[in-house]
């Protein structure tokens, strides 16, 4: 049996859409989601794709995710909204959220939505990439269950807490996408450390008795991560001081769970997760015409990135390289590996949805 | 001589407002500057405090700050606005542009101001603290002269972009005030360790070779700062990824310079600088009512800063320290060293204010 197979990413949205209406998700839910995992899958973010599919479903399954959501608007002025998402799929809350801030934002120039009550939203720059379209700045911060370590401090009592950063860039290059978790490493890097048998460098997670590990197997057990800046003396009270900033926003403003409240889509404590997002838009007709904007922003991407460069070919900014894989799948097919091909075939299977496996597979190239 | 000497706040605001009427700046726009400066003094950032005047009145007096700025509304829409500094001091043009966004906010909910053809306008969270007053949350970014080493670069391209994020918190708390540059450390970190002899950690400066280098006379010379993560292995992307969305926001976006085209207040090229700015305020009224919010954002502070620590009496939330540092000052004076004494004493000769700067050294404690 091959390690990895690679499949259609049109039949991997299939897939995950026709298993996602099987645990009663509304085909517009599900078709989100499958749209939310496919875009990870393609932009090379793994551990935030298709890989999650079943740890969403056992959650489904055993009522910590109600997949029949019915998200409600709790408050709305003029350019601000709060909405609940009653406990639904986070990558359905995100996006109704995102499209809210949008709408408000063609009116107003800016426009901000925070969600309460919602779960996961896997990788935050797919929302801040929503507003692109609209030639528009995306922003989205969300946060999590407990899995940084404060600076001085010896417990996880904040998330990795992401945010991400989209900016709309002339028609033929790689959209601006910043998506950053506020730790210095995240779940989703150190288990692709864990395929990959890499060792970790200094600086990213403690063991559970608070020592520096290099064991991605080690960091992933413990998930107490150090926040971006790693140490005092380098600066991580800033990794620690924006997990914190994003944390009154998602969690405390919008009115949700938040800090050690948290309980997460993998923690020990089996529980409703709480998560809340926070989102910001812009319209930057607003401030510059568009022309101006794209042809002054390449300049500034232009200068950055044929800067003289050491240890890497040049220097790339955020959003390139997961641009070139996404273009490199979308003709060669996403790849599955084992383990995780292994498990989506499993959950069909134990949804009676053999069929839908067959087709994802048969579609491999 | 002593090697300090100690002045009370309001006769240093009075000593600045004097200085700066006298180099032909309005009153208003004089005192702003002193409101300024001396509350980085007073929060113990003395780097962006009155050590910063004799620079900006030698800026003034040869032609590259406009003292007699004319700061203008460019394009207002509801929620945002662009305004023309029109090259006067960054801390008028900040703080205008904060008054701007805060009464669109009021309105609306959230607001954006961006700024251009401004100076470097100092502590970014000055800015953000202004929101506060109206509990409002308030950011503040912006760009400033090339000192940062992108991921993967060699040569210094963006500036150390400061992100600050100031958030109300009870009232007898410390306001929660978020002030980072988006490098791993910052000229005024710098200074600070040059006056105390300290070497450098490993992580925040190259010399002017590209080696990293501890010195901070080496570091302070080559101004080739680290971005926050400090390698591209604990994240450093991230440091330089924040750094370009806010120059896109407050160089780009504004209209203003970006990139290698600022040149700041201390580099070797003597030009206009050129420095733009970026502003949000949220009001917190149109997510949440104001005591529900303090209350859980006073519940999510406690649990953070209650939690195990080594290293540190206690985990600290950012604006504490500064907080209590300000408690001080205000009761037992402003510490200037003998260095930035000599030179405030050496400005007050050179415009012949001799009795202003009695003034403010026989009100020293």
């Amino acid at each position: 049996m091959p390690k990895t197979i690679f499949v259609r990413h049109g039949r991997l949205h299939y897939f995950i859409r026709e298993v996602l209406k099987r645990l009663r998700l509304p085909a517009p839910h599900a078709s989100r989601v499958g749209d939310a995992l496919v875009s990870a899958d393609l932009a090379g973010v793994e551990g935030e794709g298709s890989s999650r599919l079943p740890l969403f479903a056992s959650r489904i399954g055993s009522g910590l995710i109600n997949p029949a959501a019915d998200i409600r608007m709790l408050f709305q002025e003029q350019g601000t909204a709060v909405i609940d998402g009653d406990n639904g799929m986070g990558h359905v809350v995100g996006a109704r959220a995102m499209e809210i801030a949008i709408e408000m934002a063609k009116k107003l120039g800016i426009a901000a939505v925070a969600a309460r009550n919602s779960n996961d939203f896997g990788m935050a720059g797919y929302y801040a990439r929503l507003a692109l379209a609209e030639q528009m700045i995306g922003i989205a911060v969300s946060n999590a269950a407990p899995a940084m370590v404060p600076t001085y401090g010896t417990r996880a009592t904040l998330g990795s807490n992401p945010v991400a950063i989209a900016i709309p860039s002339a028609e033929d290059d790689a959209p601006f996408v910043l998506d950053m978790a506020t730790t210095a490493t995240s779940r989703a890097e150190l288990e692709d450390a864990l395929r990959r048998k890499a060792r970790l460098p200094v600086g990213l997670a403690l063991d559970s008795s608070g020592e520096p590990t290099k064991s991605p197997k080690t960091a992933l057990e413990a998930m107490m991560l150090l926040p971006l800046g790693s140490k005092a003396e380098t600066g991580s009270y800033k990794g620690y001081g924006l997990a914190l900033a994003v944390d009154a926003l998602a969690g405390v403003l919008s009115g949700g769970s938040f800090g050690r409240e948290l309980a997460g889509a993998e923690g020990k404590r089996q529980d409703v997760a709480g998560i809340g997002h926070f989102f910001v838009v812009i319209r930057l007709r607003a401030f510059s015409p568009w022309v101006k904007f794209r042809n002054r922003f390449k300049e500034m991407l232009h200068q950055v990135t044929t800067a003289p460069a050491a240890g890497a070919p040049r220097i790339y900014y955020p959003g390139e390289a997961e641009f070139a894989i996404e273009q490199e799948r979308r003709a060669t097919g996403i790849p599955l590996d084992k383990g995780v091909a292994s498990e989506l075939e499993g959950l069909a299977r134990r949804l009676d949805m053999r069929d839908a496996w067959e087709h994802l597979a048969e579609g491999k190239k």
